[in-house]
């Protein structure tokens, strides 16, 4: 067997799936629920619950500002604080491809590791599967987590005409730095991920009160999801373009990539929908955040185009920014 | 698009995933926090819990006696079953491949109702990714069960001495039909997978009482299992050879495809240690629900052996069974 990467063997449930497990998981992710080893966690938690899953495929594994590791935490930890939950446990399914380094594995667990403690959140049960060569592509994760629901009525049904749509920071950091790490265009440049846990932004905005819903742009970018809170409503989005947060560097990817970064996947961004009257507030509580400093209300609820996600440009004229309807960014999560 | 099957479009987070999760999966599994389609659901559950992930890469994904989407369910509802929790809410992420058939996601996707309704389990939150064609075969799953703790205190640590282990039903059954599925040799064959859920076997024995640890047999079978109770003790586990109960048909199965039934993996079968002061009525209640028909009280946990599981041979020998060493049975949930 060589020891240097993953084999068949590991995912057979026996002795090298025993000693991948006590080995290298165990010990890097310690606690008494995990060390436990039985078929599950018991986890001593009550009242309201907030529950959700992510599965992640991206490639590359590494980027710049992350890696699949960080990314597996912080995609399913920032969806239980968009909920309104307090993140508290994880679970972690590793798919693995015959012949991924075992000193890649190492990295993404020891990522898993750093980012879990920074979210204040435990990986209390697990489970790992090998699959051919060919048949997978290095590592897929799936990350399962639970927190408690501490803001709870937190909805696009509460959306009212005059609600104010506030972004925590640029956009389309992430999608633009794992595309340009894909086509190797990415040495010199200094594009990076904004991949990071949004719990503690999501707490400062959630304590300033007035929010209507939260929700992270990742997947189809600030665009698509705006559409899914005013789809079917007699609701609008009204955006104005001079106001939408972007990085000179992502603007200029995005130019080179023909891409649009108000659908550009984004992993450490939140909007949040605010009552007017608590809207500075709310902006100030996310600027003074780390991870909020280019935090910037963006647009305005209104009524007049009802389902409709209007962009009003620099130019004066109105664009609708629909859904994304096709796979501008495959694997990017 | 060729809306026969799955496109890399359904993985990007725009309009051919909210069809995919609006037309196909929210009216497969319909309940009101799935409905909801925020980043998380919302349960109203308290007390201690039990929390369990699994990822499914069975090939081929339908095989005799299911399909990876019965299994999926299956699979996590017994982790948390053994370890004494009332299964209640389960998360569901798939990684499909570029190509693979809607109607088999389908089939799967009404096997998984079908079996998360009869567990009395809720699908409440999912997640759907695509991988290029070539980079997945077929369909993974993933899920993650939440129960309530409703049997406290299940360890292997409880066990002592005398103790009997009751299996629940005939080993090896589902080993031996996905590995003739996979050779094409099945044709005509009577091996069917014992793919079942096992929360009401389990709540049937923990009734009965006496129940030191419950665990269920999958990759690496009874002998790997029962290894990981006794590994590290004082304590050893010796096995009846003519108590095992194998079907003659799994018994020639192993021999023509070189297996041992006690290495097999078992999909809808319970190891059960128990107080020999309340194994016969641990067996006369499984043996009393349905699925545990074939129960047998197949060794005794003594003090000989430390650390190992002994099998005694018909002829009077005594073999050390070990952990699993290989992968015998690659991929096979």
């Amino acid at each position: 067997m060589n020891h240097d990467i993953i084999t068949m063997d590991h995912g057979s449930g026996g002795g090298a799936t025993s000693r991948l497990i006590e080995e290298l998981l165990v010990p890097a992710f310690h606690n008494p629920q995990l060390s436990a080893l039985g078929d599950g966690a018991l986890l001593e938690l009550s009242g309201p619950l907030v529950f959700s899953t992510d599965s992640f495929v991206i490639d590359p594994v590494f980027f710049p500002g992350g890696d699949i590791g960080k990314l597996a935490v912080c995609g399913t930890v920032n969806d239980v604080a968009m909920c309104g939950g307090t993140p508290r446990y994880l679970s972690l399914g590793f798919i693995l491809e015959e012949g991924f380094p075992l000193e890649s594995l190492r990295r993404i667990v020891s990522s898993i590791a750093d980012t879990a403690a920074d979210c204040g959140v435990s990986i209390v049960t697990g489970d790992t599967k090998v699959v051919e060569k060919g048949r997978g592509d290095g590592i897929y994760i799936n990350t399962s987590g639970i927190g408690t629901l501490t803001w709870p009525g937190l909805s696009p049904a509460n959306l009212k005409p005059g609600d104010k749509v506030i972004l925590s920071g640029t956009m389309g950091d992430h999608g633009t730095a794992v595309m340009l790490a894909r086509s190797g265009l990415l040495e010199g440049g200094d594009l990076r991920s904004d991949c990071q846990p949004l719990c503690r932004l999501a707490a400062s905005v959630l304590e300033a009160g007035g929010v209507r819903v939260l929700r992270d742009p990742t997947r189809g970018g600030v665009a698509t999801t705006l559409n899914e809170f005013v789809d079917g409503t007699n609701l609008s989005i009204e955006l104005e373009e001079d106001t939408l947060p972007v990085r000179p560097a992502v603007h200029s990817a995005c130019e080179m990539l023909g891409l649009d970064p108000l659908y550009c996947a984004n992993e450490g961004k939140m909007l949040a929908v605010v009552d007017p009257q608590q809207a500075e507030a709310a902006l100030a509580a996310l600027r003074s955040t780390p991870g909020g400093e280019d935090a910037a209300i963006i647009g305005t609820v209104t009524d007049r185009y009802p389902g409709k996600v209007i962009l009003n440009t620099c130019l004066g004229g109105g664009r609708v920014l629909t859904r994304l309807t096709g796979a501008q960014l495959p694997r990017i999560c």
